[in-house]
């Protein structure tokens, strides 16, 4: 029989479990809350799971991540030497791609005015510029970049991605590439959508001095992790005019405390992580093939790069 | 010598002189303050002229609207047999898609509570729902019908869209036309586009008899006209929950009066009618082709068919 472990040092598992029973009817599914002899544990569905607690799972055959990033999981410096798999959702990527959508067209034309004037019972116009003359960078071309610059390529908008190595874009698309090319794909991002994956290169990397070369003025959006961004460098850059507005869904720590600057400046919207979601079916559905695809001995195929980190 | 007068009761046409000059340099550029002998007047450049004025310049080639409708001509029933020329400008195109993809996702993804929640500092999530499970009804299909459906499309959304006649549709788009196809097509629109053209026919088709069509809790996108909409049965379909939302753009008197009912509904949200806009050098240089094309007897490839409407 196979036994699944859910795990996770501050989110409550419960909601997946039935999806969980749908597709592994056999299956003994273990909580935080209960987890039975761990040398009985055959594959961990995990968010940031307590750290040295897999070490301790001998039969552990699968590290299941419940999102598209595994930066939660390699924190853990007792980490076995098993295969880490990730969740890839068209689902995903098309909510990720329809926040990220609706940022860039509420930055761009002005919509919070409109809905301020619109509360105040007030017509007043704003400026329309055409999509096409508003330049918009998206760092980090995974599935979920790729998804979100063809909709902004659909709308009109000028994109252009930046990735740590060359890749193969789609018609359009203006790519940039590796350190050499960061200064000159920043200088022409309006706005700046951040979905890279955590890694330690990218750890920080929205901080002031990246700030000081995209144009004047420039709409951030971070939809990556919360440590992409050094929290600090964000209202100065603001004050500097360097920044004109920040749209953040990601924190260091979430919920984002009360009392956090952020909430008070009406320059940064904060959401509270819900630019996308994956249906617990999706990630059910992933963790069985995985497991099968690793059981099989074709690891390979769904692995993680963990040196890479993604 | 070529004469061209701008004529409007309601706008002020000063922001399209410079364009003009520039694409006219040898013409002379009439304003409402002051026409001159009506006699020399060879284009009529317009939005909402005053009734029976064109009717009095004989020598008149080319009607040409400012905009995608040329509603604001055919009302004027001394009209002369003039051809009457639009606006088709793919910036104003991608600036609708837009307006229209942003209030689409505003609606769907709750995007007005996360506003509230942040303003009040508030981390509190709403439901997610992936794009694939929201349908977006896009009546019209025309220039401006047809970029919204790409661009919702590559943001995942279910789409459909109507027409008053079958037309040749981009793959995914699910098609309806004519009367007969309506009903069906009204009852998949968890959201609802108006993109039609103002005729006869649409003149108050968004009433209370449509809405009661709709998936209840619809959200209902006018950026037509205001005449599509019977603006007394909107908020009863509200109340009634046929509908949950609506975004507008267009009224039927614009400015929408300081004290009409719509501004203080929070279901509804009023915007001064700047969906899109066309940039004046593109009005005129389409004025110039369109001209053009007229006087070497080619007026039937420019000209609107005013039968139809559009």
């Amino acid at each position: 029989m196979t036994t699944l472990a859910f795990l996770s040092a501050n989110l409550d598992f419960g909601y997946l479990l039935p999806a969980f029973r749908a597709e592994f009817p056999d299956a003994d599914l273990r909580t935080m809350a209960d987890l039975g002899p761990l040398d009985a544990i055959d594959a961990a569905v995990c968010w940031c799971p307590p750290a040295g607690l897999m070490a301790r799972m001998p039969r552990l055959s699968l590290i299941q991540s419940v999102g598209a990033g595994i930066d939660h999981l390699t924190a853990d410096p007792a980490l076995p030497d098993v295969p880490v798999c990730r969740i890839v959702d068209t689902d995903m990527a098309s909510g990720m791609a329809a926040y990220v959508t609706w940022a860039v067209i509420h930055g761009q034309r002005h919509m919070g005015r409109y809905l301020a004037s619109a509360a105040a019972g007030r017509w007043e116009e704003a400026p329309i510029q055409p999509p096409r003359e508003h330049r918009v960078g998206i760092a980090g071309l995974g599935t979920l970049g790729l998804v979100c610059a063809r909709a902004l390529m659909a709308l009109g908008y000028s994109v252009r991605g930046w990735s740590r190595s060359p890749r193969e874009l789609p018609k359009g698309l203006e790519g940039f590439h590796g350190q050499a090319q960061q200064v000159e794909f920043l200088s022409g991002c309006d706005t700046l959508v951040c979905l890279l994956p955590l890694t330690e290169e990218t750890t920080g990397i929205l901080n002031r001095d990246l700030f000081a070369q995209l144009p004047r003025g420039a709409h951030l959006i971070n939809v990556g992790r919360g440590a992409h961004l050094v929290e600090a460098d964000l209202i100065p850059a603001l004050d500097a005019g360097h920044l004109g507005a920040a749209t953040l869904d990601a924190f260091v720590q979430e919920p984002l405390p009360a009392g956090h600057a952020f909430w008070r400046d009406p320059r940064i919207l904060v959401t509270p992580h819900i630019a996308t979601r994956t249906q617990p079916a999706v990630i059910a559905r992933q963790t069985r093939l995985n497991l099968e695809r690793i059981r099989a001995g074709r690891a390979a195929e769904v692995a993680v790069d963990l040196q890479r980190g993604y």
